[in-house]
């Protein structure tokens, strides 16, 4: 059993989502601050859906992400800084290179979990400049470990250090967790890590059940700000894990306090809604909730249903044009 | 494994405690035609403290138990109304049979884990005037299972038809969980249960950890709308069994739209603070947070040192008078 957990914290990256990317530059000096004050390991920073991600589409960023990654840099001393890339939004040249330059220590190259294909030059472009890379696959409850495993070994090959495998959608439960992580270890010579949503109220039971399966890496943001039904919940993941044993580096104490000062400025406190645990059960991206509910309503249809459809059609984000599909589908059926 | 789990639902006694005991008759009736809908099995009503207990001490309730109890049961046919019963606060002659004659189904007789011996005549009242009954050991987590079997079994042989452990402070985490539940399942021929707070994140996995083990009665409120931290979420408890092939009865979607509809109305949302945390992981009961908070301040202390001390000395409800000795013995020791 490993006894020491590297956290990495999207506080400033996933927690943008809930603040539609409206972090401000001394928002994130304060937070930037509180983490390297207590000593977190790993704070990744940026648009909500990562490096170059600000569009109208998904939402545009306050502040530029090289603009957010100089300001954060500017108040980390031991606190590495990540970023969260998808190719596709961030490109190498205009974005990677940016962050890069502009003080980025590590770069998290993510696909949809069974798309790994598309992170090789981001992956040997980041390792190319000496930087700490590791592959992250979405949406990882859509495939079986067998297919992670090849997805993993990939993005292994193009020169990823660590995998992380995020449960995007909050569907998993701590057995599917236990099965996926153990399969990873055992498979890969490498560190695995886990990235947890809160729809099933899971969140921290998910991370622990990774942890206890050899999962050496570990998402968590303070008071579990972030998408939807929010991530694991920082303070309390850190206590759990001291409470078990494990090593951290975090000091709990100082997190704590920290967790009390930014309730009361930029952090909003998530909960598990109602519609975030239908889009668990489902298994869709929590991110279909708003349009599902608006056609929903135009169509005199119950937005479960449309959600529990969509979760057999296997959606995924970008599909959102199927809702009106599934909508018009059921519709008929009445 | 039983597949069936008997969902009883302390939003109106539980949920008291969050808004000070003030719930209205309008909340009561909103609540109980919702709960009836859904097809909740057991509503349980109420002061936070259960009956008898609205008292300056405690908190005064808005309205009396005997016009809760008759409030709701208004608005009831299939789903059972219960009340929580300690020794102390109720009176036999003045609550009790009150409470029964205003239509009270499900008595739960609680006391401290260790104190079993003071529920032998409201047991015995209860089952004599026909009522289903049920004894509660609180603050579980502070007794070994084998002393919470030796306390249980005093419950029975007073007539208890079933016994629920309470992990009042929120200190278990599932590993605990499962110790417990397991050795009560194989050691008492009769039902179990398990009562949730979410203090350390694990509400949701501890009472799914609770049914893995054989429990077969399990605890929950809408939204986690309780004291402290906050219930097991009942919406999402019912998700993940219905999800995990347990058969509850209980309407999902009708309990999804209730708690849409709640949360508009009476019911606040719980989230776990800092201070729930520290609470958790000292197991001592969350009620503590706020004459801690003010001695600390008062002694220029980190109420986080005050918590794990009053952790350490093992203090319960009642022993409030231990806060500022604790207090002053750590600015001594300064």
């Amino acid at each position: 059993m490993p006894s020491r957990i590297l956290i990495s914290d999207p506080t400033l990256r996933d927690g943008s989502h809930a603040i539609k990317h409206q972090l401000k530059k001394e928002d994130i000096a304060l937070y930037s601050k509180l983490a390297e004050e207590a000593q977190v390991p790993i704070l990744e920073i940026g648009h909500g859906n990562g490096l170059g991600a600000s569009s109208l589409q998904l939402g545009t960023s306050l502040i530029s992400d090289i603009e957010m990654i100089e300001e954060s840099k500017k108040h980390l001393k031991n606190t590495k800084l990540g970023i969260h890339v998808i190719p596709g939004f961030a490109t190498i040249k205009r974005d990677l290179n940016s962050a890069i330059d502009a003080g980025v220590d590590v770069i998290r190259v993510a696909s949809h979990c069974t798309e790994a294909d598309i992170t090789k030059r981001h992956i040997e472009y980041a390792r190319n400049r000496e930087k700490e890379v590791y592959g992250v696959l979405m949406m990882s409850h859509m495939a079986p470990a067998s297919i992670l495993v090849e997805e993993a070994l990939k993005m292994k090959s193009y020169g990823a250090q660590g995998i992380i495998i995020m449960d995007s959608a909050g569907a998993y439960l701590p057995a599917n967790v236990r099965e996926k992580i153990r399969t990873l270890v055992h498979s890969l010579n490498m560190p695995i890590g886990f990235h947890a949503h809160n729809n099933l109220g899971m969140a921290i039971a998910n991370s622990i059940a990774a942890v206890e399966e050899g999962a050496v890496i570990v998402d968590a943001t303070i008071r579990g700000f972030g998408a939807g039904a929010g991530n694991a919940q920082l303070e309390i993941l850190v206590a759990v894990l001291q409470q078990m044993g494990y090593e951290t580096d975090v000091d709990l104490y100082k997190l704590l306090d920290a967790a009390d000062i930014v309730e009361k400025s930029f952090v909003t406190i998530p909960y598990v809604t109602s519609s975030s645990i239908v889009s668990g059960m489902a298994g869709v991206f929590s991110g279909f909730s708003k349009p599902v509910e608006r056609i929903a309503k135009e169509y005199n249809l119950d937005p479960k249903d449309i959600f529990f459809e969509l979760g057999k059609r296997r959606v995924v984000a970008g599909q959102e044009d199927l809702i009106l599909e599934v909508a018009v589908n059921l519709s008929q059926l009445r």
